[in-house]
């Protein structure tokens, strides 16, 4: 990844941007060429032939890959955990960082079952991002710096990544976000997260209007990620980032981080057309984002526990749709008649 | 598969929905309370916690399996192609079973990379049905033997069976069958298949129409499956049958496999509550024959192609529910703090 050494960290972000590799069309249409020979309707295999087509696009190979595959999950600690604003204390987050080490959660079980990588980054857990309500999440050289940590997670050859996240608090954090960026009520952006009850989803939703509030008329979108936090969403801006520069498609997977998503989006729309929406969130206000962003999710399957799950879900679905294309015959090779062939009598053998 | 020796052959069938086991509460029982002590908020993995219940319920086991799932397709040929009704020669059939058997075709793909089994199972190819439009398509005994045929695809200690399908003409064959059971006009029921243009759509509408004119009033469901066809559905209501009696949870790709659904659906409503539809097909009518069924299905991926390709993806989600559900921790295992414990200091290390 090269960085400029311009001054400003943001600026070394924003540069980025003007560098991006656009769609490789000529992959796109070699994919396209070899997918009218398969031995299948044209069509017929709906969104299994446009997910190849879409990472032979973005890894710019007529012949796309999924042979390392990678769900990176970052973890995080927010101070607006301490408002209440959900159904489980802060230290879950630890908790559940011991839990990913040793094989008992969720997303360990599906990247088992589905063999893909899985790796965790744990973004300083011990100090918590300041109360948003009060104070900004991060200053710019430590935004900037996660953001760099995150551009990391893709290195060593990954050619698919899935993006995960857990840190108790985020989807309030993710709320500010929308709101901050969509405008429209803190209300509309703000759910349940991993349960809160009545009580906690008003505080939620105080909590977020109040930090948007705090943070008044910043538009600039990296500067609400800064303001607003939190780490974990700052690292997988970076991840969908260098997705982009390195050639590597990102799955996103659930509310939290359609949140990074969002940034990027904001900053330059197309920024993100190598990123697939695993899936719907039961999280109340994700398919409104999605609605925001233009894109229509993979799945929906009522997931809302965050991890990556959605996205290990989604990348055993990409990696089909690459095997599919690969090593199915033409007809050509299996002798198969053309749609429009005349009728000949039934082979008798 | 206790067979009765009562004289004729559709009654021994019927008589098998007598027998048929319900679903195993004590199971299901078992599966809510473990789920609700894994590490993660309650309800949170959706509908793959709906589906470990599932299956479970229908294995009849408190830790359901999916250590042997099998994808079966059956192949059958149809006199009704000769009309033009399909954008493929009817001989397609035949080079399409090689192509199975060269690992050639998307569902030879799907179950590798799934690693799923896989059998095709023939059905007199070189002796299509007879032309629906005149005659009836199979005489009782022919039709039994092959609802029986189809009962032992799930012999071997196969703990999860998806249903695919390949015959040239079989999408119209589907239509009158959905026809005959749920009125309307033909043109409701008759799709594109594999792509048949507009002057071969009128063909199988008119073609669809007239063959469901013809057998009247018939109602009885082993009655329409005998007298419009086609065999691979006859074995494919076998398979659902045994899947039922034998505690195997069976899984409804698309169009033309949901017909056998639907015959079986129309005996007793009740005797698909083992069957998860898997997704909804590209094909137009499909979508009307589920809400028919009550069924929601669980992927919408666009695919219209058959093979058992989306049982194959639907399969690989079901395993991973069944992996996830056995393989989480719970919170007293993982020292997880459950919800609504009181917030203490994060750990410091």
């Amino acid at each position: 990844m090269a960085f400029s050494a311009s001054g400003l960290p943001f600026d070394d972000i924003r540069n980025l941007f003007d560098e991006m590799p656009g769609p490789d069309e000529h992959a796109a249409e070699d994919i396209r060429e070899r997918e009218a020979q398969l031995t299948k309707p044209a069509g017929s295999l709906g969104q299994l032939e446009s997910l190849a087509e879409w990472m032979g696009t973005w890894q710019g190979r007529s012949r796309p890959t999924v042979t390392r595959p990678l769900i990176a999950v970052f973890a995080a600690s927010h101070g607006i955990a301490a408002r209440g604003v959900s159904a489980f204390p802060p230290e879950v987050t630890h908790q559940m960082v011991q839990n990913f080490a040793s094989g008992g959660a969720a997303v360990n079980q599906l990247c088992t079952t589905y063999e893909l990588g899985l790796k965790v980054f744990e973004l300083a857990l011990d100090y918590p991002t300041g109360d948003i309500v009060e104070t900004d999440a991060m200053d710019e050289k430590g935004c900037a710096a996660t953001i760099a940590y995150g551009m990391e997670a893709i290195s060593g050859g990954i050619d698919l990544v899935g993006l995960g996240e857990m840190g108790i608090g985020n989807t309030a954090v993710a709320a500010a976000i929308f709101h901050a960026l969509y405008g429209g009520e803190a209300a509309d952006w703000v759910g349940r997260g991993t349960g809160v009850d009545d009580a906690g989803l008003t505080r939620k939703a105080e909590a977020v209007a109040a930090a948007v509030g705090r943070i008044g008329s910043t538009r600039d979108p990296l500067e609400i990620l800064r303001r607003l936090g939190g780490r974990e969403i700052a690292a997988m801006v970076g991840t969908i980032i260098a997705g982009r520069m390195e050639r590597v498609p990102v799955i996103v997977d659930g509310f939290v981080t359609t949140a990074a998503a969002a940034i990027v989006h904001a900053m330059r729309p197309d920024a993100i057309d190598h990123c697939l929406f695993a899936h719907c969130s039961a999280e109340a206000a994700h398919g409104a984002v999605l609605q925001r962003l233009g894109r229509k999710p993979l799945l929906d399957l009522g997931l809302r526990l965050g991890e990556g799950t959605g996205a290990a879900i989604a990348a055993s679905i990409v990696r089909a749709a690459v095997a599919t294309h690969a090593g199915m015959a033409t007809f050509g090779d299996a002798g198969v008649a053309e749609k429009g062939s005349e009728p000949r009598p039934p082979t008798t053998h």
